[in-house]
């Protein structure tokens, strides 16, 4: 939490990456501020709560904390607050405003998206390169702290690779100054397959989780949690994986493209969400097979498309 | 031309189709505007020569007329002109300054490599899906007015289109205001095609060539000009054009990628300048064998290479 100045308290600060866990900061973030607050201006990206849930409401917080504005980046879609907090404020004489809602509601997008189907936000990321051969290269920039790859690691609460990539590469880390590294989910679809965990990757220990089906059952020797399921696919994954709370996933699709054939069926059963896309300023130099990634038969297509500028890369975005 | 005001004259306008057409325009704005010239600004796009051509020194005709100060876009990459246009200028009391140099080079880029290297500059334009399929769609928007696709065929001298394409699509044409309809060079590279070349195409008459190999020749029964090669590429194509002045090609990958496997070896043989590629928001429907252009095996990646947002597409430009 920062405290600006004592007209502009920015109570929530880390709004890219918003869950019940600012709930909590925000009413700590007031607690910490203290007599700060009073005739101070806080900015809230979701509308604050009216209801007791894991803390007290938190619009019941900013009326004792005396603020006097409350900028408000968007209206909380969760039935239970449904502009109640926003009513709430106001009945107590502050001043409410919302503001770039649109903005507010792309960076809650995966809180949003799991408040209103219980599920949680998938993105699907792959590389493509200028010819549209499937690549497992990556932007130097990409991976560096500011670059695309990086912020996906960190506002991702779980990352799903193949066991192949991590024979290829180092487990990819977010360098985002203080940030969370993702829960790694490791898809290990061959009978027998030597997974070579980089003792990197076992000083994480409990960060990384093993998903094999029976023929498989490999890497709990190592020391390692390892999930058997009967079928490896994405519906079977989010839903041995639904007590952990996950609010969004990320499949990373880097070596290994067979791994991947059955989790991408989820593309087509609406479990993915969004669509990210590195293209790359070159021509393919392996001729890599990319039936995976053909294989989706989706018929409609993405919706609001957006290409950025990443290093020397082009990032495309899309929703599903 | 138009002449927006005593002080400010426009003397070359259409500087994205600038060649040497534009010599002639720009003495011919001079006449045109008369009095009005005489402590007037010109603006123009390239350096004015100093030299006897098709027409007189322009930068004489400029003196002469008596304007009072010249913005120049870039100074000539002609080595006959070489600056010593804005040194004329300058010498006669004319104020004379050179702006925007790198977004003229831009505009002019055509014109520059034509004049350097003797050859046409010559642009690759493709559709992909996000999934990296080689697609024959294009962007609705696309062949509006305004849109890339319709922008391309105007600032070409001429098209290179493949002969199965006109079996799927009308002629394409371009949409800006007044322009000029490039150059058709149909490919027809398989023994005794039907080439169903629309009414529409003849009523063209004289802007359309067909271009086949021994075996194939058709083409002229049907009255229009055939070319017949021993070898159908891009450097027999371009040899035996040289006689008609083009300054820019644009290969078309629509419809029977086939026909241009040849052609794209020009890619690794530097006949290549630049790459369009419009990514469509949509999958694959038909897993199109996509041969063709992974036949391109360039090693060197592409320079400035730069994303657009073009209607619900992406357009992606670079330099080989």
């Amino acid at each position: 939490m920062t405290i600006m100045n004592r007209k502009s308290l920015q109570v929530s600060i880390y709004i890219a990456n918003l869950n019940w866990i600012t709930y909590f900061d925000r009413v700590f973030a007031l607690r910490d501020a203290g007599e700060l607050a009073e005739n101070a201006t806080a900015y809230v990206s979701l509308e604050p709560c009216n209801h007791f849930g894991r803390t007290p409401p938190c619009s019941e917080a900013l009326i004792k904390a005396k603020v006097k504005k409350v900028v408000v980046g968007m209206v909380d879609p969760n039935p239970i607050v449904a502009s109640r907090g926003v009513a709430k404020l106001r009945d107590a004489g502050i001043d409410v405003t919302v503001v770039e809602e649109e903005l507010c509601k792309k960076l809650n997008e995966a809180w949003i998206h799991q408040m209103l189907t219980g599920k949680p936000f998938v993105t699907l990321r792959y590389s493509l390169t200028i010819d549209g051969g499937l690549s497992d290269d990556l932007g130097e920039e990409s991976t560096e702290a500011g670059g695309y790859y990086s912020r996906l690691l960190q506002e991702h609460d779980a990352v799903v690779l193949s066991s192949k990539s991590l024979q290829k590469y180092p487990l990819p880390e977010s360098r985002e100054p203080n940030s969370n590294q993702p829960l790694y989910i490791i898809i290990s679809k061959h009978p027998n397959p030597v997974i070579n965990i980089p003792n990197h990757t076992q000083e994480l220990g409990s960060n990384v989780i093993i998903v094999a089906d029976k023929e498989t059952g490999v890497g709990s020797e190592q020391g390692i949690e390892t999930l058997i399921l009967d079928k490896v696919n994405l519906t079977t994954i989010l839903e041995s994986l639904k007590g952990r709370g996950l609010c969004s996933l990320l499949l990373d699709l880097r070596g290994g493209f067979d791994d991947f054939e059955d989790i991408l069926n989820g593309v087509e059963g609406n479990l993915v969400q969004k669509l990210v896309v590195e293209v790359l300023p070159v021509w393919s130099e392996t001729k890599q097979d990319a039936a995976a990634i053909k294989s989706i038969s989706q018929r409609a297509g993405l919706k609001n498309f957006e290409p950025k500028k990443e290093g020397k890369s082009v990032l495309l975005e899309g929703y599903l």
